[in-house]
C-alpha cells in the first residue's frame, strides 16, 4: 500500500513542478529536470545525509519513469490544468503525509532516534518543493505556507507514537494518512497559518541588503 | 584523451563562473569559490547522488589548482575577455560535451542502468552552470537555453548506443564529441530553441506570488 | 573546549538563521528549518562531500535540540535583538573561526591533503550562511561580506601551519582562535574588503538576462 501511494506521490510531486517550471517557460527538457528533481529531490537529500546508499530512484529507476510520464502528461494536459488545481490539492496533500511516513520509517529503520527520523519526515516530503522553488529562483514557499511543512513533522510523530503504542505498522500508517490528508485539508480550507516571525531592524549587519 | 579534455572542460567551466561572480562585483575570493563549485559540483552531485567515493578532486587536488589559476586568469584577462567571447563558446561546447561522456561512462562502470547514465550526465555536464547561477541567484540559465542540457542527454545516448553498437569505446567517444559538439554550435549560430512550456493560471496554489 | 565552542558556534549561526527567516516573515516552522540547516548546513556538505558518516547531529540528535532552543530563544527575543547586535558580531566571528578549525582537522583525520582541508574550513564556516541565504533567496552574503570567507581559509591554514611547526594542537588551536577572530574584527570595525573583480560586457552569452 505504501509503494502505492509513494508511487502516487512522486506523481504528483512531478506534476506540481512541471507546473513551476512552465510558469517559468522553461522548455520540455528543462520541465522534466525540474520535475524529477521535485519528485525525487527531497528523499534523495534524506538518503544522501543519511549515508543510505543506492537512492531509491537509481536503485529502481522505472520510477523515473513514471516521474518522466506525469510531467509530459501535465504539458499535454495544460488546458485543462485550471479545472483540476482542487484535485491537485487534494493529491498533494495525500502525497506530503505519504513521503513524511516514508521518511521517517526509513529512517528509524536504520537505527536513528526519532527526532532525526521526524526531520527526515520533513526532509523527505517538503523538501522537494524547496529544491523546485530553489530551482525557479522562487522564495521556498513551504516556509510561508498553511501548515505544510509542519504537517510533515507533526504526520511524523503521530506514526511514530502510533507504532510504539500499537505495535502495529498498517493501522499506524493509515491513521497518520488519515489524520494528516484531513489536517492538511482543513488547513488549506481555512486558511489556517502560524503567527509568523517577523525581524525588522536596520543596524544588524545581515541588513546591508538595503 | 579523455582526461586531457576534463582538465579543458573544468578551466572553461571555471572561468565561466569566474565572470559570473565578476557579473555580481564579488572579490577574488568569493571568484574563486564560485569558480571551484561552478568547475566540479556538477561531477560532485553525481558522485554524491552514486555514493562514489572519494570525490574526483578530493582524490586528485591538484585538479582545484587548475581552476583556480583559470579563475585568476579571468580576473587578469579581465579586459580582453569581450574578444574571446566565441573562443568561449566553442570551449564550453566541447567541456559540456567531454563532461556528459565522462558522466554517462562513470555511471555505467559503477553497474548502473543507462537510464540513470543519461541522467548523470545531465548532472555532470549542466549542473557545475546550476550551482554557478543559483551562487549567484539568477534563473538557473540551462533550463532556458538553446539545447544546452538537451544536447548533453543526447550525447550520453550517443555515446552509449555507440559503445554497444561499436565495442569500441575510443571510436564511440570521438563521434559523440564531434557530433554533440556540432550539434552545441548549431544551436548557438541558428538561435535553435525547443518550443517553450508556458503555464500561466491564477487559481492554482503556487501562484500566490502575484 | 573545541566542542564547547561548537555549541557557542552552532547556536550563534542558529540565531543568524532565524533572524534571516524573519526578516522573510516565516513561521515558527520555517524559522526552525532555516536554523538547523543554517547551524549544521556547513558541516553536512562536509561531511557529504568526505563521504564521512555519520554526519555529526544524526549521531548526536542533542545539537539539534541546542540549535532549536537558540531559534525559539531568538523569536522571544526579538524586541532585544537591536540593542545585542554587537555581541552578535563578536560571537559570529568566533564561530567562524571554530567551524573552520573544526572542518580544517576533520578533513585532516580522514587523511586528505592540506589543500582538501582549507576548502573544508570554507564549506564548515561559511556555507551555513550560504545555505541560509539560498533558502531566504538572497545572493548569499559570504560572498561580499568584509573578508568572511577569506578568514575561514587563512585560519585553516594558519591553524595546520602552526600544528606542523609546534606538533602542538592545543595551543595551535588557540593561537588560531585569536588571531582569527581579532582579524575578524578589524575588518568589520575597520571595514575592511578586498578590492572586487567586476565584470560587464554585453556580448558574452551569459549577459542574456539584461
Amino acid at each position: 500500500m505504501l509503494e502505492s501511494l509513494y508511487i502516487l506521490a512522486i506523481t504528483v510531486e512531478s506534476m506540481t513542478g512541471a507546473i513551476a517550471a512552465g510558469r517559468k517557460e522553461m522548455d520540455p527538457f528543462g520541465v522534466l529536470v525540474i520535475s524529477c528533481c521535485t519528485a525525487v529531490g527531497g528523499g534523495s537529500i534524506r538518503d544522501v545525509l543519511l549515508g543510505n546508499y543506492p537512492l531509491v530512484w537509481i536503485a529502481n529507476p522505472q520510477f523515473i519513469l513514471v516521474v518522466c510520464t506525469a510531467a509530459l502528461l501535465t504539458i499535454l494536459l495544460r488546458p485543462r490544468l485550471s479545472d483540476m488545481s482542487t484535485a491537485f490539492l487534494v493529491l498533494d496533500a495525500l502525497g506530503l503525509v505519504t513521503f513524511s511516513i516514508i521518511g521517517a520509517q526509513k529512517t528509524l529503520a536504520l537505527g536513528h532516534s526519532p527526532l532525526i527520523a521526524s526531520m527526515m519526515a520533513i526532509f523527505t516530503g517538503a523538501f522537494g518543493g524547496v529544491i523546485r522553488d530553489i530551482l525557479c529562483n522562487d522564495v521556498p514557499l513551504i516556509f510561508r505556507r498553511e501548515l505544510y511543512g509542519s504537517i510533515s513533522f507533526a504526520a511524523a510523530w503521530l506514526y511514530m507514537g502510533l507504532c510504539w503504542l500499537l505495535a502495529d505498522m498498517t493501522t499506524a500508517i493509515l491513521v497518520t494518512l488519515i489524520t494528516g490528508f484531513l489536517l492538511r485539508l482543513a488547513a488549506i480550507a481555512f486558511d489556517i497559518e502560524m503567527p509568523v516571525f517577523r525581524y525588522r531592524e536596520s543596524r544588524y549587519r545581515d541588513d546591508d541588503d538595503s
